[in-house]
């Protein structure tokens, strides 16, 4: 749990983006976008703005505001209409000057190849620092689906804005309004949009965030590139950094995929030496099911990887004949709570079974992160 | 021209609200929400707050901060969900305190059993003066559609609002994408919202509202039921007071109607003596054709009455045996420019003729409105 957790205040620099964006994609789950796309968009911003700071959700004063921004929609569309350096600062101001706040630090509400890059653009282009964890330790597939919302977070206010131009922002009565308003807007915007919400204060923040998400991300991209570089198993090195397993190897067969509702939803099944895996998608991976038995499921991460190069899969680039390693690894233990299970279990998605852990019933004794 | 256009500063009193809710529902050309519903929910306002003061556009201050609000949605769902008077209230303040600006006056924008009563409800709860007028002279299906937008003012900022407390404000690059973005609000919210916008100065009230509508609304309610008393013919007098004529009579037939993307969708047949008519409406009755001719289109009124009574007939009421009148009766003369027909002209629906005028191809020499 130590290198997740320890404070680590330093700056995150364009020669980093690689690895940080290719280890948000491997805690992405299949969601959180493209780590290339992701990278290309903070390699923008941090040539013209220069370094970001990464400041410890230990170490933000009380009086803090922290603003998360992220991209909202279906990451097979995300990956053909990347956001403008300009739009993502403007979604953060636009929230900022509704609310007549100022922000002070920025946040990532979710782990992901481009959800994690987001907010490194944003605090490049305004100059703030970023905090060094997210809200998930993960991705989900909806708005409401973070530990903000388990702390009593509110996600509105929140800002929605376009590259056309358009912003909105919305006031909700709870988290479930805020996903179905913006959903619909992010839709009608042409599935993809850029929100900024879940504004929180130091305490806040300390308590409802998964501290040091980027500085995992960026030490699970070197891991798996310096791995590879000296001919090991960068699957395996994954499994071990997130305390998690490897639960099939093989070949994808099928892929099932459709944009509907504003999300990437879909199957696959992954052929090999063990049988046949199928895994059930919504934006990120949900259940991986072999011969009729659930291995994993959501809140677990549920993680693809290419067996070669350890390179993460997004849902949206999987793809017949790819040779894959499924590895399952445990969530941030605060996903396992009753009320986080009724947010986020496999019975809230329609499949009609509990949470299957990757370690079975209990968190593995000591387990990462 | 005289009674819709002169300037007239007074009071309207519960005791006027059958009546302009009538006359407003006439001009409603079948939408603009039932004239029972919008009276009960104005009573109540006003009986709670006191009378309304109408201001002539001709009165307003250069300074004037004129907002208009309206209900937004299916009339078919409206008239099930009617709105409490401090959401109405709560959609206007919502907008006021995001751009920070005091209103001085509300104004309709739209005439309608609903859209006239709505903003009059908001004047008795806000305290502040109603504009005798509106944004079109009559109702249109979709937010764009308003004599302001031919005057290049914005349809955005806006709020929008539901009883559930959900609160929304778009900023949009054009008119359209505000129809767009608060159509899919509104259908999300339950098929119906309240919105306030198209915010205007008082020059700009001036030049693009149509004088007069809520005394003409009043005269034309009171002479509905003052023929009637004297067992004379409603319908004629209603053709006289707008300069129109009757295009037919008869029982209705038929009527196709559902709710779909947000709006009350159809048509209706009216077989008589002359033959049979087809109403086409989404929302508003948009084409009146008879034996394969059009007898009279958009942005011309097509208006449906009871033959026997003279009350206005709304798409969502009509039904199979009812006796009714159709009247045409022309637009307010701007409605009939170039850019006005891209903007509301059969086309625009996808009837594929040009508008036909209710007494030919030019306007009717010293017609009223």
């Amino acid at each position: 749990m130590s290198a997740a957790t320890t404070a680590v205040a330093d700056l995150v620099h364009v020669e980093d983006l690689a690895a940080l964006a290719r280890g948000a994609a491997v805690l992405g789950t299949g969601g959180g976008g493209d780590p290339y796309v992701g990278r290309l968009l903070a390699e923008q911003a941090l040539r013209e703005y220069g370094p970001v700071r990464l400041v410890s959700p230990a170490e933000l004063p009380d009086d803090a505001c922290v603003v998360p921004v992220a991209m909202m929609g279906a990451p097979t569309v995300m990956v053909e209409k990347t956001p403008s350096v300009e739009l993502i600062g403007r979604t953060v101001t636009a929230l900022a000057e509704h609310l007549r706040v100022t922000p002070t630090h920025l946040a990532c509400i979710e782990a992901g190849g481009i959800n994690s890059t987001i907010p490194l653009v944003a605090a490049a282009q305004l100059g703030l620092p970023l905090v060094d964890g997210d809200g998930m330790g993960r991705a989900f597939p909806e708005l409401q689906m973070v530990l903000p919302t388990l702390s009593g977070i509110a996600a509105t206010p929140m800002s929605i804005a376009d590259e056309k131009g358009n912003v909105g922002v919305l006031h909700t009565i709870d988290n479930h309004w805020a996903e179905s308003l913006a959903r619909t807007l992010t839709i009608t915007m042409g599935c993809s949009a850029i929100i900024s919400n879940y504004l929180m204060s130091g305490p806040q923040a300390r308590e409802s965030l998964v501290a040091g998400t980027l500085s995992l991300c960026r030490t699970l991209g070197r891991r798996i590139e310096a791995v590879r570089a000296d001919h090991g198993d960068p699957v395996a090195a994954v499994a071990d950094e997130l305390g998690g397993r490897v639960l099939h190897t093989g070949k994808v067969t099928d892929v099932a995929r459709r944009t509907t509702t504003g999300f990437a939803r879909g199957d696959a099944t992954v052929a090999g030496p063990d049988g046949v895996l199928e895994l059930r998608f919504q934006n990120e991976h949900l259940v991986a099911v072999r011969d009729g038995d659930v291995l994993v499921s959501t809140p677990d991460l549920i993680i693809v990887l290419d067996s070669d190069t350890g390179e993460p899969v997004t849902t949206e680039a999987l793809r017949f004949g790819h040779r894959v390693s499924v590895l399952g690894a445990p969530a941030d233990p605060r996903w396992h709570s009753a009320a986080a299970i009724e947010l986020v279990g496999p019975r809230y998605f329609g499949y009609d079974h509990d949470p299957v852990r990757v370690w079975g019933g209990s968190a593995r004794p000591g387990g990462a992160r």
